[in-house]
C-alpha cells in the first residue's frame, strides 16, 4: 500500500472505545492486532547459527533465524520454517527458550532452543551471510536486536545451568528502556 | 465492515508468495496474522475465577478471563486487564503457566498463573456471571474452550507438584486434533 489509499484514517468507530485505521474511501475498518514473531536459537555443537540480515531494519547486522508466524501454523512450525527460510537449515525443536515482550513495537517473540540436524547450511534471500559461531566469536556490536542478544544469554545459561524454565525480558528492562 | 466492502478478493500480490486479502476499490492489502490471547488462572485461597460468557462464540459457558492483546500492551499487561473487564479483578501475575497453540484458528494463546487481591468480583460486559471455583465444583462440562481445561489442569498440576514449567499443548495432540 502507499499512504495515498487503504485504511488510513484514525477515528473511533462506533460502539468501540479506541481508535481504529479507517478506510476514507470504502470504509473498511483495519483491526491492527500484535504480530507474533518465533525464532530459535539453533546449535550444532557447541556453535550456534547466526545469520546476517539482507533486509531492512538493520542489514548488514547479525540475527538468530526468526521472523512473523504465518496464520494456520504452530509457532514450533513458524520458527522451523524460517531456520530453513533464512539459512536453509534443517532443525529439531528442544524446547521453548523465551518469550519477550515488545510492546513499542507491538511485538511478542517467541524463541525455542533447537539444534541442528546437519550442519550444512547457506544464506536465505533474507540473509547475506550464515554461520555458526561458538560462544567467544559471537559478533556481540553487530547485532541487529537487542532480543537477540538476550535470546543467546538466557541460551547460554541454559546449558551451563541445565535449567531450561523459559525466560522473559531481562528484569529491570520496563516496557519504557526495551 | 460487511462482505460488499473493504478487502474481500484473495490474490496473490506482485513480488509475493501467497494469497492475501485484497480489496478491489482502493487496492489495499490486508495483511492478516495470527492473533495473540492473553488471559490467566487466577486463584483466591484455593479457588479459581471463571467468568460465564455473555458474548458469541460460546455464550453460556464458563471461562478463564482472556482476550486478545492490544497493541503497544505487554502480555502481562493484558492479562491483567482482561481480568479486570471481565470480572472486576484486580490481579497479580505469578508466572508464565502455558503457552497453547490454536493454529486452526490462528491463535496462540499465553495464559499466566495470578492470584487475586481482593475477592470483589463483578460481571464485566462481556461476563453473565462470575465465580470462585474450588478444584471440585469447576463446572467440567460447561467449559467454553478445550484451552480453559487445559489450563485449568495445567494450574492445578503445578499447585500440586511445585514444578512451573510452563506447559505447552497436552501432548498427543497435533494441531489437527485440537
Amino acid at each position: 500500500m502507499t499512504d495515498s489509499r487503504g485504511p488510513r484514517i484514525r477515528e473511533i468507530p462506533a460502539g468501540e472505545d479506541r481508535e481504529r485505521l479507517v478506510c476514507p474511501d470504502c470504509g473498511f475498518i483495519a483491526y491492527e492486532n500484535p504480530k507474533i514473531v518465533v525464532g530459535s536459537v539453533c546449535r550444532w555443537d557447541e556453535r550456534i547459527l547466526l545469520c546476517r540480515r539482507a533486509i531492512e531494519p538493520r542489514i548488514g547486522f547479525w540475527t538468530l533465524p526468526a521472523g512473523y508466524l504465518e496464520l494456520h501454523e504452530s509457532t514450533q512450525a513458524g520458527a522451523i520454517r524460517e531456520a530453513f527460510e533464512e539459512a536453509t537449515a534443517r532443525i529439531a525443536i528442544d524446547g521453548l527458550l523465551a518469550v519477550y515482550d515488545v510492546p513499542h513495537i507491538s511485538q511478542v517473540q517467541l524463541m525455542y532452543r533447537a539444534h541442528l540436524l546437519s550442519p550444512d547450511i547457506t544464506p536465505g534471500i533474507e540473509s547475506l551471510e550464515v554461520g555458526l559461531f561458538a560462544w567467544d566469536e559471537i559478533p556481540w556490536t553487530e547485532l541487529a536486536f537487542p532480543s537477540v542478544e538476550w535470546a543467546l544469554h538466557h541460551f547460554h545459561d541454559g546449558l551451563i545451568t541445565g535449567d531450561w524454565t523459559p525466560r522473559g525480558n531481562p528484569s529491570g528492562l520496563g516496557p519504557e528502556e526495551r
